[in-house]
């Protein structure tokens, strides 16, 4: 099969890093949370935009990693990579000598930091809190990578890396969610020593039936109903 | 039927208070911790210490409220209560003349705030983040009111402030979980206006499943498995 016009084709040594990202980074974050929707069958929901993401995600001063909402890029590249003590959270070889690969959205996804590199994937992670260990945890808003770079081992080397932070950091916990239609997601998961909580589900308000409780209205309307 | 010795009955008029907590709460909320664990059937989960929840839920200098771990006490008294602007989420007052309530618990629960007050629930929340949004919300890890004091509109007021406080601020959503076999509960949170998601479940990583991925050994076995 040809490549498509456009397209890159990976080969031989690839050197991967996980890094922290930073504002260059929030057009290529923008375009892999919306590809994430359309994976998801979720674009419904889609509503960021670039300058939402920037003013969230990169207040100034930045908080100190995994405080605060914290966004890591994974990005290849063609030659091996110095790790940067300030931003690499993880790096490793992918050897693509026996299968190649071909990234159709190689140029548009390349990476702010230049030297060849690409964008493949993203996370997006902050801390949590579990009350019964009264301990701080992780929680992975996402982890996404795109779909030519999967299953090369990428999104295991960015959930341990995320995971090996957590326990570095002596927090009790990592969760994250899944769609309990994703049974690869699910199997891979559990194979990663994960439990899938059956009972548990997430409620949700937002939208208009959040706004409702703007100036504790609700709660005014409840204590009339209730004289 | 006669009250419990030591109980206190608690009728007319009293007022409820939902305020920011400190660590002379953490008492009570160690013990509040423990008994939501038991009416969760999770006792086996639960590993928190007095000392843990004070480093970590009160730690120094604070945080402005609702930027990090954030926790809060509801406190019952018997006399008007005067809102402190520093420290006051929300008040109202209940009507017990038709139904007097005994609390077979008050002595043990008086509030570190004196005046006879006494405390009978608590929230823990911290802002968590929706990418499809762009935008952090609030995450309510646990909504708990002493079995004496529920079914009078208590858990409405708390679950009303938070979300009125998330809404004032700009917040995208309030999530929570709530676990499927808690039939009442859901239908409150549906008659809140929330929606409880079916398919998402949540994936954990804990314990020596977590200590696992400590310094990138998994990774490591992981790529040494690949070769």
């Amino acid at each position: 099969m040809a490549a498509p016009a456009n397209s890159t084709t990976f080969s031989g040594d690839v050197w991967a890093e996980l890094r922290l990202a930073d504002a260059r980074d929030v057009p290529h974050i923008h375009r892999l949370i919306h590809q994430m929707a359309e994976f998801e069958l979720l674009t419904d929901l889609f509503a960021a935009t670039e300058e939402l993401l920037t003013s969230t995600l990169f207040p100034s001063p930045a908080p100190p990693p995994f405080t605060s909402f914290t966004a890591l890029i994974l990005d290849l590249s063609p030659s091996p990579l110095v790790p940067d003590s300030a931003s690499t959270i993880a790096s490793r070889c992918l050897d693509l000598s026996a299968s190649p690969l071909v990234d159709p959205e190689a140029a548009a996804f390349a990476s702010p930091r230049g030297g060849g590199r690409i964008t493949a994937g993203f996370v997006i992670c902050f801390p949590n809190y579990s009350t019964f260990l009264a301990k701080p945890g992780l929680y992975a808003e996402d982890i996404f990578v795109r779909a030519p770079w999967r299953r090369r081992g990428l999104g295991r080397m960015m959930l341990s890396a995320v995971a090996g932070r957590a326990a570095e950091l002596g927090m009790g916990r990592v969760e994250w969610c899944v769609l309990d239609w994703n049974k690869n997601a699910i199997n891979f998961y559990e194979g990663m020593g994960a439990d899938v909580l059956p009972q548990w589900r997430i409620c949700r308000l937002t939208g208009a039936a959040l706004d409702k409780y703007k100036g504790n209205q609700e709660e005014a309307a409840d204590r009339k109903a209730a004289e």
